[in-house]
């Protein structure tokens, strides 16, 4: 990662870490399922979602006279709601009823720590606190006097969030996968293809990717055709993300990538590496890269999304 | 209950569940999660909570004009949210790692029949839409051309019952529940006194009355004054509700209940006829709904709100 590009995102994830903080209904709600939430929430993740969300925001503001200060801090509640919904669906599929995944980020996952029954508790939490976050005004995770988006406009992002997060998204595409590993016992197990899997995939990591993406360029006001680029872009980045992430996988040891590798193979679950090859895995990556950099360059956009597209394939974990 | 309140609610209830048939993304979703979503929503509940959302709007649409066909047709959205966020958190709580109930309305729980998996992914993509469906321009569930309330007081509706249905309400009520139950490894069971069974009871089952109630009353537009004497008409005859629910279940047989009878006994859960004996626990609940009809009276408003508080006293079940 170039170091400009490696110094935004830090700044960038500070705000969202310092608005997360922010974010849980502390007081008012009993302690120990705000505990459960922000240790699903606060386990020192990336938070690359969200800073997609801030990157579009800032990069479409010119474009409707905003500055990007204000951009951003018009774009954080989104921004904020995205990591959350992110970080419930981890806690979740975390579960011994889904993937069964006892470490995350070389943590015990919140199961492991709270037990079944509040880790379901404190996903439901993050997921039911999310959409409120982009309602209520003013804004907990927002400064006093922050700029604030329009009813309509917070309505559009709740809509795109709930329908990228739902059962046409990512709660379908975790159905599937759970399908396909024969854990749901009502239906039979059947073997995924590679038209199966880039389904499975833009549904359960693609479909919050594009979300969190278009949101920023929702939030900011911008037209149509340019929501459309940014949601095009993060379609090719986030399946170069997901590509780069199995390669990783294959490639890495539970030391380096904080979390049970080589894991999907031993359940039986398709991968790119599984079903390409790693090198072209890595080729089909590059291409999807070079796409969203053209869309981005069609709409005028650029400058650190396009950073982002390359660090995309380049990034080491 | 009188048979003009039980016709008025079979007709509302019928207008909810057809709404509720049209708000599953079906098509759009692999089927298997849409069946066990609709397995948890189209279970052949009472339908209570949604029929006061509709109930509140209907009775406080003179107040601005509105005929109560309008008021109904705008508040339907909400009403299903509502429905959705009730039947999500019957699957959710129904789980082996919650009270681990194996039958619902005399049938077997999501759980049963998908697997622990999937009726977590049913339960998540419930909430979900239910979000989505009052952010949702047209809504999925409403006719063609049937009146939208403006984007403010559908914000506020998602506010409202996020915050009813999050840590601070439902989410933290059954934190509670499951921790007073022992099921919590990470925090010591606790004894709970009459103090924390009402609290247990405010948030895992009044918050989200109490929201049903106000998202009603909030969409068709009327005064916070208004909407605050509804809230506080919901509170009390919510309370009334859950102490006669425990008195039924103290009394009933899982043949008349559908569910497993004396469960919460059994489970050492306090219960109101456990505090304080049958007949002083059907005394409290008529001492709510007094001040529950008294501030319906204030407030002009009362009608089948009226009727719906006397019956929850006399029902059978």
């Amino acid at each position: 990662m170039s170091t400009n590009l490696s110094a935004y995102l830090q700044e960038l994830r500070s705000v969202i870490d310092g608005a997360l903080e922010r974010s849980l209904p502390e007081g008012a709600a009993p302690t120990l399922v705000v505990d459960a939430m922000r240790h699903g929430l606060m386990g020192g993740g990336k938070r690359l979602r969200p800073c997609l969300t801030l990157m579009t925001a800032e990069a479409v503001a010119p474009l409707v006279g905003l500055t990007t200060p204000r951009a951003r801090l018009m774009a954080l509640p989104g921004a904020c709601a995205v990591e959350m919904i992110h970080c419930y669906s981890l806690v979740h599929d975390d579960l011994p009823a889904m993937d069964n995944d006892t470490l995350r980020r070389g943590k015990p996952t919140t199961h492991v720590v709270f037990g079944d029954g509040l880790a379901i508790l404190a996903g439901d939490g993050l997921l039911t606190e999310a959409f409120g976050l982009i309602a209520a005004s003013p804004s907990p995770v927002a400064a006093a006097g922050a700029p604030e988006a329009p009813a309509e406009r917070r309505l559009r992002v709740i809509s795109v969030l709930s329908a990228a997060a739902g059962a046409v998204g990512m709660v379908g595409g975790q159905a599937v996968d759970l399908r396909a590993a024969g854990r749901v016992p009502s239906h039979p197990k059947e073997p995924m293809g590679e038209r199966e899997l880039r389904d499975m995939h833009a549904r359960k990591t693609g479909a919050l990717i594009r979300a969190a993406a278009i949101s920023g360029a929702m939030i900011v006001g911008v037209e149509d055709s340019i929501v459309a680029a940014v949601d095009y872009y993060a379609q090719e980045v986030g399946l170069a993300f997901q590509i780069i992430d199995d390669v990783l996988d294959v490639e890495g040891s539970a030391d380096d990538l904080g979390k049970t590798a080589g894991k999907d193979a031993a359940a039986g679950k398709p991968t790119y590496p599984a079903l390409h090859g790693i090198d072209e895995s890595r080729r089909i990556a590059v291409d999807c890269v070079a796409r969203a950099k053209a869309t981005l360059d069609a709409a005028g956009l650029g400058g650190r999304l396009t950073e982002l597209a390359d660090w995309s394939l380049t990034r080491t974990k």
